[in-house]
C-alpha cells in the first residue's frame, strides 16, 4: 500500500527559481529517503506558504521522515507546520491518471 | 506552470475497496475534466477523512474545478472542506522524482 503525506506551513521569504537554487542539495538529499518515491514541492507567495506533498511504497518511512523533517523545518525556523497522512485508493488514483511509481 | 490543489474533509463512511467502487463512475468523469493531468485519492478510516490530491496544468482550471467539485462533495453532504492551491515547484520536485506527466 501507498501512503502520502501532506505538509504547508507558513513561509515568508524566497520563491520560485530563488527556493529552486537555495535547497537543491537538501532536494537531493531527500531524493534519497528510504521509502519515498517522489516528493512535490509546494508553494504560494500570495498565501505565503510552502510545503510539500510525498508518496511513500510503506508507512513506517512517512513517519520517520515526517518526524526527521519537522525537526528540520523547525531548525531552518518554521512553526505551525501542518502535515497530515492518508493512504492512497490505488484504483481510483490510477483511473484520474495517477503515476504512483516515480521517476527513480 | 504546473498548480496542486489540497483538498481534505472529515469523512465518516466507506474506504478502501468499497470506496474505490463506489466512485468508479465519478473517478471516470473526473478524469476528463480540463487541465487536470492527475489526481490522486486519499483516505485516512483512522482519522476518519478523505480527500484528493490534485495536479492542474493552469491555474483557471483549477479554480473551475475546486468550486464544481466543493458545490458536489457539499451535495454529497460533506462539510468542512479545506482546499489549499499551490504552485509547483518544478525543478525541485524533479530532483526529488516527481512526474508531473501524468498518464494519459
Amino acid at each position: 500500500m501507498k501512503y502520502l503525506l501532506q505538509v504547508d506551513f507558513p513561509h515568508e521569504g524566497i520563491f520560485g527559481e530563488k527556493m529552486a537554487e537555495a535547497f537543491v542539495e537538501l532536494a537531493k538529499d531527500i531524493a534519497n529517503e528510504n521509502g519515498l518515491i517522489w516528493k512535490i514541492w509546494t508553494e504560494n507567495e500570495e498565501t505565503k506558504e510552502a510545503g510539500g506533498i510525498y508518496l511513500f511504497d510503506n508507512e513506517d518511512d512517512l513517519h520517520r521522515y515526517l518526524e526527521k523533517h519537522t525537526k528540520r523545518l523547525e531548525s531552518f525556523g518554521y512553526s505551525d507546520i501542518r502535515a497530515k497522512i492518508f493512504s492512497v485508493n490505488e484504483p481510483l488514483s490510477a483511473i484520474t491518471n495517477a503515476d504512483l511509481t516515480g521517476g527513480k
